[in-house]
């Protein structure tokens, strides 16, 4: 069904911030024919750099030449504006397009796209992305999709380009954007715990540098305190991710819960910490900033060594 | 300070549950001349099988022959009961001895229990462990330990046989405690957050394999998560560490906090749902068990392949 050589496919990817820039990249290193789109000039001349086609803030010059389309915007509004809205890219794709949807957006919204690309003859592949920065440039994201035999067929090249691990969840739609936000419930939990152990830490005269080294050596461990905790160690709240994002994804975890009539006793405290920071001015800076929600304590300040309370 | 050979160095180890054998054993390892006691006979057999010198229920046989004392037991009700109460062993140890507590205390407790010593003229670590029952039988335990100096040189032939890692967090008693308190704060919350996670997949018609197939091998993973979670989906909530422990020990963290006048928001959260799970009659199960407080919801049992929703 693709075509027999790597340079015979043709796919675009919409959206080139860290993880679409990295996706982009590991498709042009796999010699797909790739094209980006996004408005921001420096990326598009960076990604020409790289090899790609063509780059441009439009896809109507390369619209219809395309066998798939990646799309790595922010959120659903995004997705949905970019599709049918203004740029209207689902009328100027040829039937038969294969569109991953990569962005974390609800399940009923997957549905709804996935609908609204049906009427254009186009497939979808519900196919949020994990993995961070550094593993999308190395065309080693995890990606959790749903969709069609025939969505993932047509997908396969790129698939083969920006992922290490493809779970295959199930063919309706709407299962990968699920399994996607239950990812996220974690994240974010793992992270707003490790904010509060810290800053009970903080409060109990321990050196944070300390607490860090014997939780990220022990059992209390989890991925996102090794990664995120660093940072209130160093006191450096540049943000890789930013508290904006969490209080987009638990967003839709509690959406999610609600329309399934779950309950979510951690997850909602956990919105409701990144929510609180984000109303106290921190929304731009790193995720682990939600620390800040927490006060009477001292917390360590970049390039300040932290003064041991004892010894 | 120390005799010049492991086997002129006597060490009690008092409560030879999973961890206390495991140190026990490792310190017959080391050469160390090694004592046990224990209520259970079952237990002190296993260690006179694995060469300790003596094995009994009582410590009066040798009492006053040790250099230190490990205690292994359940709380601080026990700790106090073993040292001050009826077999009064804090009046039996000869002046000088070191006593490492390594039980999980507050750390009011730890300090009390430290005072109490020192009118016997006895040295205290606060030192409570980490790692789990295969890390306490390889000697490989993580030991988080506050003292004063003395106490550290006299105890470093047992921190050398039961320990892969000490952390000194300072000299004053009760720091140690603290660390592994709010270690366990992580604890507790990760293994609730993962019931959440996995609830809700379950309710959203999710694989369970799949869901911890993706979250293991993304970012939303944690130390616990693996491990607990495993039990979830294959049904067998054959109690490795019970319900009931997270009750006692998220209980001490909530205790922590309040001494602090420091707020939890997730911490006296996951609290509740381990009560929650312990008032249901879930108690001496499995921690995992703590998802079993979520209802309307099918979880995979014991022996039975999980039916897929979809494919």
């Amino acid at each position: 069904m693709n075509p027999q050589t790597p340079a015979q496919y043709a796919v675009a990817v919409i959206g080139l911030g860290s993880m679409g820039f990295g996706a982009a990249v590991s498709c042009i290193r796999a010699g797909l024919t790739t094209y980006g789109v996004d408005i921001n000039p420096h990326a598009l001349e960076r990604l020409r750099q790289e090899g790609a086609e063509q780059a441009d803030s439009r896809i109507d010059h390369f619209a219809a030449q395309l066998d798939a389309v990646v799309l790595l915007v922010v959120n659903a509004a995004q997705v949905n504006s970019i599709l049918f809205g203004e740029a209207n890219v689902a009328a100027q794709l040829k039937p038969g397009t294969a569109v991953m949807v990569s962005s974390t957006i609800s399940a009923q919204d997957a549905k709804r796209i996935a609908e609204r690309l049906a009427e254009h003859q186009l497939l979808m592949l519900d196919a949020p992305v994990s993995g961070g920065a550094l593993k999308a440039a190395a065309g080693d994201m995890t990606v959790m999709a749903s969709g069609s035999h025939e969505a993932f067929e047509k997908l396969e090249p790129v698939l083969n380009a920006v992922a290490g691990k493809v779970y295959r969840i199930g063919e309706e739609i709407g299962l990968g954007a699920t399994v996607k936000i239950i990812h996220q419930l974690l994240a974010g939990v793992h992270i707003a715990a490790g904010a509060e152990a810290m800053a009970l830490a903080a409060r109990a005269g321990i050196p944070l540098s300390v607490m860090y080294d014997v939780v990220t050596h022990a059992a209390g461990n989890s991925w996102m305190f090794e990664n995120r905790m660093k940072h209130v160690v160093e006191g450096d709240y540049t943000p890789k991710s930013a508290v904006d994002i969490f209080v987009k994804d638990l967003g839709l975890v509690t959406d999610t819960a609600k329309s399934l009539h779950f309950p979510l006793p951690l997850a909602s405290t956990a919105f409701n910490m990144f929510t609180a920071a984000s109303n106290a001015g921190f929304g731009k800076e790193d995720d682990s900033a939600v620390i800040k929600i927490f006060s009477g304590i001292e917390l360590p300040q970049q390039g300040l060594p932290q003064q041991r309370e004892d010894a």
